[in-house]
């Protein structure tokens, strides 16, 4: 029952790619979850508007994998039935979606028990338009980090922290994915020193990035992905309108889908400016 | 490809309600569509804490049509693949989900098409609890927002009106859906007069109830939802938890689903305190 050509997508991608050479290396990376981090939120926060970070989704929006992962199928409509609605096929991965914990590990938090303390958090956001129009391979490193703080002064305690790489501006083309003609993608990411950093340094929840993985495009063994969701933090990919909200001082509800067990899944994301 | 049941219930439950004779009144009521409220949310919003309002969601939450309406597919899991990712088969009005404007009209909104401004907005919670634990079938009146203005003022422009029936208690156990031995449901819903009082006399956008449907259980005929959706409103089922919110004072940021076409669908509730 899965949407049409998923699996057999995912697994000529994996395979070309060689990924299941790493994937005893990363059930033992799983196996040594470390407490999740529990932000701080007492004081008060104040906004004046709300910005959309959502993509609209229709059923061909790109996918990492490349295939569809939307069907919807049309159950009942109001000319016919009185009312209007559908029965949606969807591959969690999907549009602006998270990244649960569990996506990467074998017990870590699906999207349900993420607490709601972590769903909404400061937001800081580093910008590598630049880098990346020169680079599609670039990845955000520590000094990205550092570069932002010497500005915007310390991540704050329980953000997400995001890549704004100018990637959301391709996501009518071919460029979102930009495969070569060995199908190796080459888009932005977070560089696995900057995880490591975010972890370990600072006190950060969530990763995002405007593109359709946390790793960079060309990563064979998504390293980002398993440095920083078995820790018991959350991705979030595909994240949309970055440029309309200020490098730091907003803040972002999460509005991460609460079904049972969900590795992630599409998700409404609003920022409060 | 509909999930298990899902067109055989409804057709069981709208036969057994005479629901089909009421459709041509209803496309009739669905093309005088007056223009969509616009709030004005200019002024500084300040909250020290976020309470989430939505139900976990598993495959057997109760339906209003009696049988399940989501089967989550696991397609990849860690100990073989190296990652956990689902598909999920889900009809779009299940769990705490919206219904968009097109759900009971013929071309109003889908929930991808609605402004950001009529998601993020004070939220007025109407506690009805007393008088719900003893009829079930009590429903919502021009006389209970009268008497919330009283004790709050009046409600804010652009804002969303809760029910809070204390029926999200109940969402374990049968008495969610309490059908009697003819079927036929008992639980309370907004009145179709007070759906015209917020219309017409207030600036009202959302509906809210903490049941399974916009109508009391025992609605032949879907009149409220006939009156609220067509005029460009939303209205959101299943809300859980308006106990831990105020009644006046809260903002609530709609987490709704981005899908294009979507006539609703599962939203992730979040409220500001």
């Amino acid at each position: 029952m899965c949407v049409p050509g998923c699996h057999e997508a995912v697994m000529r991608q994996l395979s070309r790619r060689g990924f299941f050479r790493g994937v005893g290396a990363a059930t033992l990376a799983a196996a040594t979850l470390p407490a999740a981090v529990a932000p701080a939120r007492a004081q008060t926060v104040s906004f004046q508007k709300a910005v959309d970070l959502t993509h609209s989704l229709p059923p061909d929006f790109p996918t990492y994998f490349g295939d569809p992962q939307l069907e919807i199928e049309k159950v009942f409509a109001f000319d016919k039935d009185g009312f209007n609605l559908n029965v949606w096929h969807l591959n969690e991965h999907t549009g602006t979606h998270m990244d649960a914990p569990i996506h990467f590990s074998q017990d870590g938090q699906s999207a349900d028990q993420i607490e709601i303390e972590k769903l909404v958090v400061p937001i800081a956001v580093i910008d590598v338009k630049a880098k990346a129009a020169e680079d599609p391979d670039y990845q955000v490193s520590p000094d990205d980090i550092r570069a932002w703080e010497s500005a915007n002064g310390e991540l704050p305690e329980g953000c997400c922290v995001a890549m704004n790489s100018g990637w959301d501006a391709h996501v009518g083309t071919d460029k979102f994915r930009n495969a070569d003609g060995d199908g190796v993608m080459h888009f932005p990411g977070f560089h696995p020193e900057a995880a490591d950093m975010m972890i370990s340094d600072r006190k950060v929840v969530g990763m995002g990035v405007d593109t359709l993985s946390l790793d960079f495009g060309k990563s064979p063994d998504f390293k980002t992905h398993y440095t920083w969701l078995p820790t018991g933090r959350w991705g979030m990919e595909a994240i949309a309108n970055l440029d309309a909200i200020p490098a730091s001082g907003a803040t972002l509800v999460v509005g991460s889908p609460k079904i049972v067990g969900a590795t992630g899944g599409p998700s409404r994301l609003i920022a409060l400016v």
